[in-house]
């Protein structure tokens, strides 16, 4: 097949692309030549871990916004891939909640199994991509880092499969300026233990917040803040935490919140979120959108509708992850490989507007979930990705959801059934709050 | 004059190009369109300070590397505009070492005089400069970072003045990965207060490296050590600090260095320098260099050998700093107006050959100051910049190197002459590790 396909982002999303590929190839589809460019140095994208912050060896952004001692905050069972189970990569049953470096092992090692590593291009940013209206093709610019030198090259296709969650959302907040500590946004997050002994602020009621917030206390902060602008997280939580209204301002130490509150602090984690962040995309193919569950301009979530031979993979907020990947990661091939008929822009459109008047009508996390799952669904019901099951899979969801109320401490004590192998995992050997070290050895020899 | 300027940049060099047209048209020279592109929301370069680190609110890298508590680490006496002294901006002789709001307000308050704001768009990263040999003209893509918009202009020269002190140069040391404490790069070092109590290991034995173990020491650090790779600093330095050969690897707290010391440290800031980084040039137009006192490539340090249209702004390792620029962008200028005629292209590069075999044989701190007041004596000589006495300056620099071999605490308590106004500046009126706010208000109120 004489066409060829730009990959940007070896992560989950852009390692599941070359994965769907291969698999076509193993039913003897004739394949495009596929270039898959990653800017850093190794594969998975968010799981691959490094100390460095703000910019790197070669002054590119800093990808990654995972911290040490990170562990997975939902169920494994409810990211597995169809295709490749935790038992077969570990060879038997393992906790629910791994760390880190146990789901970047599994993430990677399918994709090794496969040889999908010559695929990749690393220490390759795109810098830019245009689109030429009269040869209907893309020129991908590209910086190699390795050489110093700018190239670009010319592809029929190009997947924007750069991730959402490492450029970060900084709000600013009145005295920062002057404060007399760390200031720092949860993208910048590494070493908890740096916190031990101190009072820390945590902005932001969601994920990041929760869980920066819960490590620091685990490796010895003495209290931790949580400011919330919506509404108060409502976890049981441990004596030294506490919810408090939306940051006012700061004077010297003092941190002021919005109903008269005030409380010294020793150091300010901002975790706001991040931005869909994509410098290399002109404003005609770029996606604008905040972090939500359907962004518009993506039919199915996947093709960009005013340029259908632009694909974007992961761009919804995520209950699921690497299994929904898959599911778009599939369809983006068969769009590729002329598999499917896409409507017109107006139908479309029209399609995605359906989505979005769903997504907008739900009011609570479990509806939430259960449009996430109805959507994955629909994607199954296009291509012969295997069914995962997602029904099964939103139930734990909303377990898991559950388990965090009643104890943010001990909700990865919890066991869940993997949906792909009906094996129910085994509980974690000692409580969470005692197993420091999270190193993959670690892990596999305590549990 | 029908053709139309970009500058890139509106820190001191960007903003010394803008004066320098100014100046022209002073003298009734119809200028360019001029267009000055600053990525920051406001002008004044490195001296415009942040608490942000790493990417700002819209994902682009900081530029600051500048700190709380940043003193000028030169004379002032020896950065002073020739045409714009300090007696004129504060109305009266102050002492020679100012904290940075001091120098910005100095700074800015030339360019304010003259209104030349006008010509500059604030938020406007360039993303790319393409040139067009048909056409003969540059394609400068700019992202408006207001509206979220990426859009292009033509123009006949680019500027490029966006400084090579913001993108770090990170080296990795085996053992970062899990060393429990905050590693970070000088360029995202902010407030001292944080490593109150604690022993810091600097990396580095240059400006930044001995400036932040000052400053951590000042604001209550217990103890500070400089790694050197190439040579101890070998100043008078208090008890607390101590120069150990070059890190050789971190085992959880413990550092271990060349000669077989180690210690146990808190914190680690590596003050490895910085990286000539221009993202947004192709590679033929790029200036590839590290930071030294003559980068080949440039004729006069400004023009853009291979291709004339292009102008560099303070790219060369600073002594001299702000008249420098002065007198490079007023090179630069009258190159644009035609009234430079530039000879080959051999003829330039031989030039900067002969530059750069004398700064190869210099072998002191002192025939460095000499090398490059020479350069500037000769670039005086090619404009109407006034002449500002390079050589009175290139003896206070001579003069300041001693006072900080002898005493880095109290090397700012020395006081010296402008060679501009002729007056001597007044001493600080407490000593400077006492003067813990470095407010303009404070400064001025207090000295
Ligand atoms: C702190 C944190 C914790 C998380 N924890 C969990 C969890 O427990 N469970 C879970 O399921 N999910 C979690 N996630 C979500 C996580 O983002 C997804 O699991 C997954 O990594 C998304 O995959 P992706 O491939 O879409 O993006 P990413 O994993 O972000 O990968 C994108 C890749 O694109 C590359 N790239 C970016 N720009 C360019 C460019 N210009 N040129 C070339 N390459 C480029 C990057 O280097 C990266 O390798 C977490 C996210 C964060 C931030
Ligand atoms: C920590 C530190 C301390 C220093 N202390 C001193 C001192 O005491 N005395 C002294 O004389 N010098 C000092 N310097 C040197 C300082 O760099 C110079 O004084 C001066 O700021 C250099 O001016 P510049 O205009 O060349 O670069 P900068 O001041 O760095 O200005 C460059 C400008 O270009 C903008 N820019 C960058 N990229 C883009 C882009 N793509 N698009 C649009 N705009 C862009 C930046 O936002 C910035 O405003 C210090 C430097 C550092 C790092
Ligand atoms: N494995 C793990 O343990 C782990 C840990 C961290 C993160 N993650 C993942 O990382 C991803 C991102 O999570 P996230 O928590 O960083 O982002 P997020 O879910 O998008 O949440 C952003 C939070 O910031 C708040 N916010 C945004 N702007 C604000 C402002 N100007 N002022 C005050 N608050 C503001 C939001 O408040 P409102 O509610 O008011 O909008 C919200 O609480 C998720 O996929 C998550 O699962 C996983
Ligand atoms: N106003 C102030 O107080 C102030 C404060 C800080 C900085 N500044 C300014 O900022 C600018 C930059 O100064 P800087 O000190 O950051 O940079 P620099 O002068 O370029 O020095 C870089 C230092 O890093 C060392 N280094 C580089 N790579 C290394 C590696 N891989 N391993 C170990 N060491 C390595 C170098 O050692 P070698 O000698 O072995 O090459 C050198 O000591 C200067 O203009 C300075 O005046 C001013």
């Amino acid at each position: 097949m004489s066409f060829r396909v730009a990959i940007i982002g070896a992560g989950p999303s852009g390692l599941a692309q070359l994965r769907a590929f291969e698999a076509a190839e193993k039913q003897g589809v004739e394949l495009p030549e596929v270039v898959c460019f990653e800017k850093q140095a190794d594969w998975g994208g968010m799981w691959n871990y490094t100390w460095r912050t703000g910019l790197d060896e070669y002054g590119e952004p800093v990808h990654a916004s995972m911290y040490r001692y990170l562990w997975s905050n939902g169920p494994k069972e409810a990211l597995e891939f169809a295709d490749y189970s935790f038992e077969e990569h570990f060879g038997r049953p393992i906790p629910s909640y791994p760390p880190r470096e146990v789901l970047w092992d599994y993430i990677v090692g399918r994709v090794k199994k496969g040889n999908l590593r010559r695929f990749i291009r690393f220490r390759s940013p795109v810098r830019d991509v245009a689109y030429d209206d009269a040869s209907g093709k893309f020129t991908v610019t590209v910086r190699d880092l390795t050489n110093d030198h700018v190239y670009s090259e010319v592809f029929d296709y190009v997947v924007v499969a750069s991730g959402h969650f490492s450029t970060p959302n900084v709000p600013d907040f009145p005295g920062l300026t002057k404060f007399p500590g760390r200031v720092l946004h949860a993208h910048d997050f590494r070493d908890a233990a740096e916190f031990a002994g101190k009072t820390v602020l945590c902005i932001g009621s969601s994920y990041s917040s929760e869980d920066i917030g819960t490590q620091c206390y685990k490796y010895g902060a003495k209290e931790i803040l949580f400011s919330y602008r919506s509404k108060p997280m409502g976890f049981a939580f441990p004596e030294a935490f506490s919810e408090v209204p939306l940051l006012l301002k700061v004077e010297g130490k003092t941190a002021y919140f919005k109903d008269g509150i005030s409380k010294d602090v020793d150091a300010i984690i901002i975790c706001t979120g991040y931005q869909h962040h994509f410098p290399f995309l002109p404003d005609d193919l770029r996606l604008k959108t905040n972090n939500r569950l359907w962004p518009l301009g993506l039919y199915k979530g996947v093709v960009w509708e005013k340029n259908p031979k632009l694909l974007y993979l992961g761009m919804q907020d995520q209950y699921y992850t690497f299994n929904m990947f898959d599911a778009q990661a599939w369809f983006a091939r068969d769009v590729m490989l002329g598999k499917v008929n896409l409507p017109s822009l107006e139908e479309m459109q029209a399609d995605s507007q359906t989505y979005r008047e769903k997504e907008e009508s739900t009011i609570s996390a479990s509806e939430d979930i259960d449009f996430q799952c109805g959507y994955i669904r629909d994607l199954l019901g296009l291509t012969d990705y295997p069914d995962f099951k997602p029904e099964i899979m939103a139930e734990q969801f909303k377990e898991w959801k559950h388990h965090k109320e009643e104890d943010v401490l001990t909700y990865r004590h919890h066991s869940f059934r993997s949906a792909i192998t009906r094996t129910m995992a085994p509980p974690l050997k000692t409580p969470w709050m005692q197993q420091l070290d999270d190193s993959l050895d670690a892990f596999l020899a305590n549990n």
